[in-house]
């Protein structure tokens, strides 16, 4: 196996090293992780929301680098095509891709006022008015699919690219103790369950806290 | 030839209509424009960069509907494949999408502050030092690209899928005068000589002047 690396930040704070982490796992393609340092004036900008890293998630496999999070998850659904990170039907295909793209681009206040912080639980947390349009656009994404797909993932029986572009969505959800109608809470419950996402949080309450002071800044 | 549907906003503001529609001419996939009123909310909220809207750019084609820009480019991708949208080789693919991601997900100081205006000329604008550092960005892809490809495209001798991306942004850097280096000045003039974006251009001028009042909520 030709080894790879993954550059990725902090694991309780950073949604788009989880999801360029998730990804991997979904190819079968095996990373040795490259953490970057709090210090690193990059990894600050992209854990403050404050500008589109080109460093977390970075992938180099193969003497290719590629970093953007639909970037990684288009080159490892090229290397293995066979992991099914893309629905196989054209038009769930072409899906897939559209409510990735949305979360790619998109769902701004939900990021900056739910930020991904696995250590913490906010019971009654109280959602302001914009993020609350997108919380309602990201259900709306998923009844969509569970509904046209059977569930309990997105695109049906397996997990798809999808599920691991959402996948820190739920876990806000559950942080920042979201009310979700009960199509969204039973595939925020199956996500939970997925085992490389809980190896992930695992891994993410025993982090060192160096990055406490980030909080006060969010 | 199967009757496709492009929908977008204001040829003259929206950014991502024109990515949409400059990915299928280089797909040469012919589409039927439609354009949303600028009384539908969701134009407006595109618009106004207010929400990632799922309505445009939007194409239906052949009973699928895709929307999001970069859904669409692999959706072009998959169903004309001779047409080149990426690079042929893996590590340019890779580079190629990785900026498409970048453009897709980041910038949002340029996007605010140089919003696209086609009608419009600014000698001398004054671009605040977060907007700047947006631009230095895109201009280091940009020279990275052209050093390594030869240009006079980003990825070499004929348009890829990245100057669709980018071609707002050249656009934009010549309504609000912004200096250049001589690399980046050279790739402008370039995308500024592509036939179709200059059709887009005309049409846009001619566009009628009902989004005036969204200028004064930019």
């Amino acid at each position: 196996m030709t080894a790879a690396t993954l550059t990725i930040s902090s694991r309780n704070y950073s949604s788009w090293s989880l999801r360029g982490w998730l990804l991997c796992v979904l190819a079968g393609l095996e990373v040795e992780e490259h953490m970057l340092s709090v210090d690193d004036p990059s990894a600050r900008a992209e854990l403050l929301l404050l500008s589109p890293s080109f460093l977390v998630p970075r992938l180099t496999h193969d003497g290719i680098t590629v970093w953007d999070t639909l970037a990684i998850a288009a080159y490892l659904d090229e290397i293995r095509p066979q992991a099914g990170l893309l629905p196989k039907d054209a038009a769930a295909r072409a899906h897939c891709r559209a409510i990735c793209g949305e979360m790619h681009s998109g769902f701004a206040n939900l990021r900056s006022a739910l930020p991904m912080n696995l250590k913490a639980h906010y019971p009654g947390f109280k959602v302001w008015a914009g993020a609350q349009a997108d919380i309602d656009r990201v259900t709306e994404i998923w009844r969509e699919c569970l509904a046209s797909h059977g569930g309990p993932y997105l695109f049906g029986k397996t997990l798809t690219m999808a599920d691991a572009m959402y996948a820190p969505v739920c876990l806000r959800f559950l942080t920042y103790d979201v009310p979700l109608d009960p199509a969204s809470q039973a595939y925020c419950k199956a996500i939970s369950a997925w085992p490389a996402l809980k190896r992930w949080i695992e891994a993410a309450k025993t982090e060192p806290e160096e990055l406490e002071e980030l909080d006060a800044e969010f």
